[in-house]
């Protein structure tokens, strides 16, 4: 029986307010509208960036309650109106980073920061001001265009990647966010260079993802930097080739590192959030040359600051958001990479729950145990 | 009669301590030792960064008294031993950013910073730890390895770039400091686009060259941002589109910026040294690519910050010595490009003094009259 064109009744982790654990509900997901798509998602994974939304300290979110959830991987149920690019049975991954191809800075070739829809997205609205969720007789709101942790979400068009359906979707679901982010922060935002040196600070999933970038990108030194020396044995097996804890040193880490390689190293990457961190990343780059590239979220309000004489001196201080790649045009690239084993992502998995778990996959994630948890629907 | 393996009296301005003015006085130069060249200076400007040094917060600076001046044209008088690549008459600019093209800077192809011999430029020795002034039996400082307030100075080879003869020193010894400084982070350093919008802050000799270099780029938009009006005349002059003061407007001036070009710049500069401005800066780019580069010197101990969201959203910070130029390499170019009309100096001088009223060339610098005053010394 198609459900298409009716409300679905499904499951969906649901948070009803900050600091609170979800609450597995029934929530009602109106059908798509025009230019939008309907998906059933069958594997997420847990982010920072959800747990940094649930504490209600990030200074941009939408009203309670919301739906979180940003890395997943699902199938097209039905699509609204005008839709072209997919059509129902396409394997998608949804994307937080739109790309509308019309914007200025979709055309510009200079970033992927599409801006189309940016001011509904971020209050967790559709365009046309309303949310596609209701639970209980309220309205839910939507997080970072995705809300993947519902068996059934509403996304716009240029919001999904359509990708080779052979690819299993509780793997790549991690493109969704984590792995691509920190990928691409280094071998698209930094352009690792072969034989260059790139130290990473800190290896949750984005960190040791810019490892596996460097070493595609056959750097010849990576350094791993983590005050959770767990996080080591991860980091070597993606190609690290040393690994230090800052803990272990009396003088700042940056000293360490321009020690370590002879003045300072060619690139440096915060995956972080944290500011000082993202300070020490800098100065810890070669004068001349050196690039540091932040890709944590830093806390609300929190500044990042040095001496002006760091730059002057030729270092470069960059960002990246969802490591500069493009969703729609590039993603479904980096998923036939894993299809043919050029890139890791099995690694990244390390636990594995039922939606009703996702507690756990939290609690995990705070306690820094693991890489990424997956989220099942049944 | 041949002053070759002499010592020269002649004629400086000495810098006794901090903040003091600078006293004509004949001084003792020695002849030149292996490697490196005793000029006669014929013309130098007064920069900023003089007046830094001679304000005693200098953290870096050498003991006193100091020779200071760094943007000088002069003759090479005599070589020292090993020396090939100039002979007595050449005409030459100093350089405070050697060339040795032999250390890992120099052949990284990525950078100006040349860093053989800053240990000993910094402490304002040459780099057998000894000086080659003497002034009332005391021992006389280099200064950022020139020294041009000396009607003869001792620099090394690495640190000359040999020019033109037909060029005129009182004009090209400009290209010694704020002028290719500021032009090289346009062209250079930033590698500013034609068609593109770009904002510059504080106008004096730098900021105005970086006017230059983005005209000469063919930016279609150029905003000359200062808190003195008078430079706006400058400013248009050599190619400002518009010209604003922040002191025009009850609201920060990166907003004012953002809201003039429709989201922001594509690049911007920072050459006024202050913190603040730099932070403005930064924050008038656009989202996706826009670029700030940080020319200014700021002073002892002070920070740049920002919120890191500036940067993962796509901005750039960077910034440049000498604007990125290689002076032994490319100097000479930058003055042919000024015999062939190509590059605007003249405009530039604004005063002209002997030798004997140098402390008017800083109080007029003081005043922000004018762009650059010229010392003569005969």
């Amino acid at each position: 029986m198609s459900t298409t064109g009716k409300v679905i009744k499904c499951k969906a982790a649901v948070a009803w307010g900050p600091s609170q654990p979800l609450s597995i509900e029934e929530v009602e997901v109106a059908p798509p509208r025009e230019k939008e798509v309907r998906l059933q998602i069958l594997a997420t994974g847990v982010c920072h960036t959800d747990a940094y939304r649930l504490s209600g300290i990030d200074p941009e979110g939408s009203d309670w309650p919301v739906i979180l959830g940003h890395e997943g991987g699902g199938i097209v149920e039905s699509v609204g109106e005008g839709v072209t690019s997919v059509q129902p049975g396409d394997h998608v991954i949804p994307l937080y980073t739109p790309e509308c191809r019309k914007c200025k800075f979709c055309t510009s070739g200079k970033t992927n920061l599409c801006s189309s829809v940016r001011s509904t997205q971020v209050r967790g609205l559709m365009p046309d001001e309303e949310t596609r969720f209701t639970c209980k007789g309220k309205k839910v709101y939507h997080f970072m265009g995705c809300s993947t942790f519902s068996q059934y979400t509403v996304v716009l068009e240029i919001s999904v990647a359509r990708i080779n359906p052979v690819a299993p979707l509780d793997k790549v679901c991690l493109l969704g966010c984590g792995i691509t982010t920190g990928y691409g922060a280094a071998v698209r935002t930094a352009d690792v260079q072969p034989g260059s040196s790139v130290a990473v600070f800190g290896c949750g999933g984005v960190g040791l993802s810019v490892i596996l970038g460097a070493k595609a990108r056959n750097a010849s030194q990576i350094i791993a930097v983590d005050k959770n020396p767990q996080k080591f044995e991860y980091a070597k097996k993606l190609g690290a080739t040393s690994c230090i804890n800052p803990d272990d040193y009396d003088i700042p880490i940056q000293q360490v590192l321009i020690e370590m390689t002879d003045g300072g190293l060619d690139y440096t990457f915060d995956a972080t959030g944290n500011t000082k961190a993202m300070r020490a990343a800098l100065e810890s780059c070669i004068r001349g040359w050196g690039q540091s590239v932040i890709i944590g979220v830093a806390g609300a309000g929190e500044e990042i600051s040095t001496r002006p004489f760091q730059l002057v001196t030729g270092r470069t201080w960059k960002g990246t958001a969802f490591g500069g790649i493009k969703g729609r045009s590039e993603l479904p690239g980096l998923v036939e990479d894993y299809l043919n084993k050029k890139l890791e992502i099995d690694m990244f998995v390390t636990h594995k729950f039922n939606l009703e778990e996702i507690n756990k996959a939290f609690e995990i994630m705070h306690d820094g145990d693991g890489i990424r948890s997956i989220i099942y629907f049944d």
